[in-house]
């Protein structure tokens, strides 16, 4: 089979507005939703109706470019809205070097609404293509046959489109390999499950659900060729922050001798973050372990943690694929001469 | 605080029946079921009304009590009852075990309602005081003040009373000394969300659910000073299999150097399987993992892979907590001069 682009949006300008695929609904209802004000584009990235670091890098470009237009001329209200969006999502690297690239648009060209809008628009078109050129890059560590475990989404849901960990996937399949994919189901969100396993399958690529405390296993038993992982944040010596569990399948990978890829655009990448320990890890509310949609699962009246991301240490990660090429060890060299030279 | 005995019961014998807590209803409903005959209890080991190794190797002896009052004096009724139960679960060895003893017993004094109802019984009786003895040397290993992460239930609702993993640290407390504990959620059947959270709550231990992905995280930051789990089959070299997601906190656990202690009843050893490998791991249906209660996670039309148990090879283990004694590395040797000095 060959692929051309995915069947569904995630995030797109349309009449004025922002429109989002509503993530929190999926797999089971496709819709999207429009939003005309900052306000409601904040509040969209903190309730994960988008979610996913390159997705809401974009979705918080767009939503500087409703403020150009709430705030006609008002640069002040319009660094305010950037503070809004700043303020929803504290781990991924991609929505802080979204906004600050929008920020970057209005010093020199000041608040006008028209070239704001473009600017947002270059940083989605900017994103799709860089997904396929990282999509790219990581396919030819693929084998036609070869079996891919990942973790979370890092799909076309979680980007402009195409995918960083899922491109490389779409991308290998396009030039005609035959992969299977074994997906965590990703507690507590389920976006594996509900994200990663529907959006492959609706492209007509085979996909497996697990248990997360499955995937030590299934790595341990021979079924996993590679792993590929996507990132919210990669600090400056490769140490990989992503979403919870996501170290747990390094460790086991590692063990197993299976090599390990992360797949994240280069905004992904933090320099000014020297290691993963100073890389701020979000705690989510303790109802999304409590509780699977309305029914609860945890005895009442007991505490849960529910830290979001964990940070996967660099020596257990094979190779970084970005839209600048692949990032191999020593990461703090290679990560740093490949930002010089872009 | 101090504890005398869990404040509810697992598995026990009234009026010509077994009666069972349904542990899948818990943490919501506290529902006893009675059972008067060999199918009823092979349904309910199967269909996990009961779980939990010690506890099913109780529950299948007085389901081999209960088949000699249905069939009096006909041992080939009574031994194909025993075929009915050995064939419910596969990975669990105490399920075999229980069931030979009762064997061994109609063996020695016939297809006697009464005295194979009295062997169940002591069955049960023995792994009450087993779970004790277990947990007062467990108990040994943990500090005033320890916090200890645990995955899946080996509790009192595991065993017929007290526990193994839990039963520890029931020791622990009952020795005086404070204990937290972190329980893994467990997927897919949330025994660490629904049973172990609602056991340690109900005796007043402080516990706090995670996700089973944060596991690896959580060791990571230096939160847990032990982990102590339970087992469903020990091989001979000291292999364990337990609940699926047991070797991934094995790993980290390893990778950060926190002990990692497995506790189970001397019946748990299987001295005929030489090595985790060759130990039967149990694959369960797929809607356990697609589905929570009646909500659908998972896509439509997308497989589920959902292995019940995984194996963590002995070089990751601590220390063996048994009712004989605490078995050290190098455990082929100690396990068996524990089994020949008993």
């Amino acid at each position: 089979m060959t692929l051309s682009s995915p069947s569904f949006e995630t995030v797109y300008w349309k009449d004025d507005a922002v429109v989002l695929i509503d993530q929190r609904l999926l797999p089971h209802e496709e819709t999207y939703r429009s939003f005309r004000d900052v306000a409601g584009v904040a509040e969209a990235i903190a309730n994960m109706t988008v979610r996913g670091a390159p997705a809401i890098g974009v979705t918080a470009a767009f939503g500087v470019a409703l403020a150009a237009r709430q705030f006609p001329g008002d640069e002040a209200a319009i660094l305010r809205a950037c503070d809004q969006l700043a303020a929803t999502r504290p781990t991924a690297v991609n929505l802080f070097w979204g906004i600050a690239r929008m920020k970057a648009c209005m010093r020199q060209h000041g608040p006008d609404p028209d070239i704001l809008l473009r600017e947002a628009q270059a940083i989605r078109d900017e994103d799709i293509a860089g997904c396929r050129r990282m999509g790219d890059f990581g396919a030819a560590y693929l084998k036609d046959g070869d079996t891919v475990l990942t973790h979370c989404n890092a799909g076309a849901l979680a980007t402009a489109g195409w995918g960083s960990a899922l491109g490389v996937i779409r991308s290998a399949v396009a030039m005609g390999k035959r992969i299977r994919v074994i997906a965590d189901e990703t507690r507590p969100l389920f976006q594996g499950a509900r994200l990663t396993a529907w959006e492959l399958a609706k492209d007509g690529i085979d996909v497996t659900v697990i248990a997360d405390g499955a995937a030590a296993s299934v790595l341990a038993r021979g079924l996993v060729d590679a792993v590929v992982v996507g990132a919210d944040r990669i600090a400056a010596n490769g140490d990989v922050a992503n979403k919870i569990g996501t170290y747990g399948v390094a460790l086991a990978a590692h063990a197993h001798r299976i090599p390990f890829y992360v797949a994240a655009p280069f905004s992904t990448v933090d320099l000014t973050c020297p290691n993963g320990a100073q890389i701020p890890i979000e705690e989510r509310a303790a109802a999304e372990v409590s509780h699977v949609a309305e029914h609860r699962v945890l005895a009442a009246g007991v505490n849960a943690m529910n830290p979001a991301f964990d940070v996967t240490p660099s020596h257990l990660i094979s190779a970084i694929f970005t839209d600048n090429g692949v990032v191999l060890p020593p990461f703090d060299d290679n990560l740093a001469r490949l930002a010089n030279a872009n």
